[in-house]
């Protein structure tokens, strides 16, 4: 196995490099870093072109086993020193695991294919700048089973090394893509889902409104909201009640009671009729 | 006004130590930052010791009618360079706004007296971690209006900096007081509250008991849950549905949920009786 003990090596370079968004928007790569993101990626069968190893920082005993299964899927390894991991990681305590990726597409039509539901049940997020925000909303979405996640209009990429993180890689679960907003629309349209929109300006709270039939809950930016191409669209506009004397919650806090309030909604008409 | 234009004015030494948790609890004084935290304090008549400005990074206009309600409850005004100020803040983009104040402690007894609830509802954080998600448990408690957050047997002190900040001021109007576990099992007995324990081992949705009594909402830690003291006395199991790969959330979005299904039947309960 090829060992790097040069933080010059070029390979070392061309991972590091991939931190920016340029840079990965360009080579349709990314990075995914640590043990359980790792392990979710090859639970999912996400390829990866090459993985980065230092066995001293190994934290548990299971590396091995998922190795073998990345190189059996087709990544490369490559061994690095001590000196050169530490470089190279993003994190405070490196586990000695980062890989290369390609990242993937979806369109629209795949997504609707992949649908589990009937009545399907997406997230839309415009627009959100927090990559933090971003890996709370796929965190939830992966935990509610939603058909997808659509990043309409993005700030950060969702192959963002901190989306990755956040989301503990239910990033490679969820099916997700990115897309414009206007031909978003266009697709709900198309497919008669109802579009939620969260606004505190709404007089009817998140648990009074019919949340089974086919709907996309729409998220916006931390600071302003939905922008008015989405407001507009909405066919059912809610609040989030605030008794106190906050204004308002996290967006990914808000899209995860949104989300569960569908959950409990869906599973009460399930089992009550 | 007095100036400090010296990083290595004594006044300026005592207000950095005070990120030390080790001289808060000796001084029982804290560090309010920022705009929007210490308009809410002033609202909440906490009263501040010293409040720390740098004029020159004023973000707004208002900073005028905070810093005259807050010299009217007795806080004394500093004026800093802003090479002093830029030291002395917590922030990537400070807002010339920095204050002393003094930490409050409550009890039980207080406790209880300020409840509005004739079914009370507390939150017990036990042994979180992480300030930013004790800070959005205080955020989410004040937007549901509980009666008071308990925080048992802390590793964070609710004055942490970064507490103080992710609750964006909201530990302000949240009746929130550190004891011991031990000792606030007792008086939840005493006052006939439930125990409604979270953890991924109960078979029963929390969306499928009643959250209608008094009850205390219990959350352990980010790694380990909650501890036996609390598991073994709690009257009510609920687990959270995990349908995707992961098999649990953050501490903070579990606690959201659980307060806003609180909330939610507790206001379908006020409405149809």
């Amino acid at each position: 196995m090829l060992e790097i003990t040069s933080t010059q090596n070029p390979k070392i370079k061309r991972l590091v490099d991939l931190r920016d968004r340029a840079e990965r928007d360009k080579s349709d790569l990314f990075l995914i870093e640590g043990y359980r993101e790792l392990l979710r990626a090859v639970d999912a069968a996400w390829k990866m072109e090459t993985l980065f190893i230092c066995e001293e920082l190994f934290l548990g005993s299971n590396e091995g086993a998922l190795l073998k299964k990345a190189t059996e899927q087709g990544a490369g390894l490559i061994q690095c020193s001590k000196k050169v991991f530490e470089k190279i990681s993003y994190r405070d305590r490196p586990d000695g695991l980062i890989a290369i990726a390609p990242q993937r597409h979806l369109d629209f039509g795949s997504l609707k294919r992949l649908s589990k539901n009937s009545s399907p049940f997406y997230v839309i997020a415009e627009a959100i700048e927090k990559p933090g925000n971003l890996g709370t909303i796929l965190r939830s979405s992966d935990a509610v089973g939603v058909d997808g996640l659509i990043v309409c209009d993005r700030c950060t990429d969702i192959y963002n090394p901190n989306v990755v993180r956040a989301s503990v890689g239910t990033l490679f679960t969820v099916p997700t893509l990115e897309a414009r907003g206007r031909e978003t629309l266009d697709w709900l349209k198309e497919q008669n889902i109802a579009i939620v929109a969260a606004t505190p300006h709404a007089k009817t709270s998140f648990t009074e409104v019919d949340l089974t039939r086919g709907i996309a809950i729409a998220m916006g930016t931390e600071q302003l909201g939905l922008s008015d191409l989405w407001m507009k669209e909405a066919a059912i506009q809610v609040s989030i009640p605030m008794r106190g004397v906050a204004d308002s919650l996290n967006v990914a806090m808000a899209t995860t009671l949104l989300l569960y309030e569908t959950l409990r909604q869906r599973e009460a008409k399930r089992q009550h009729g």
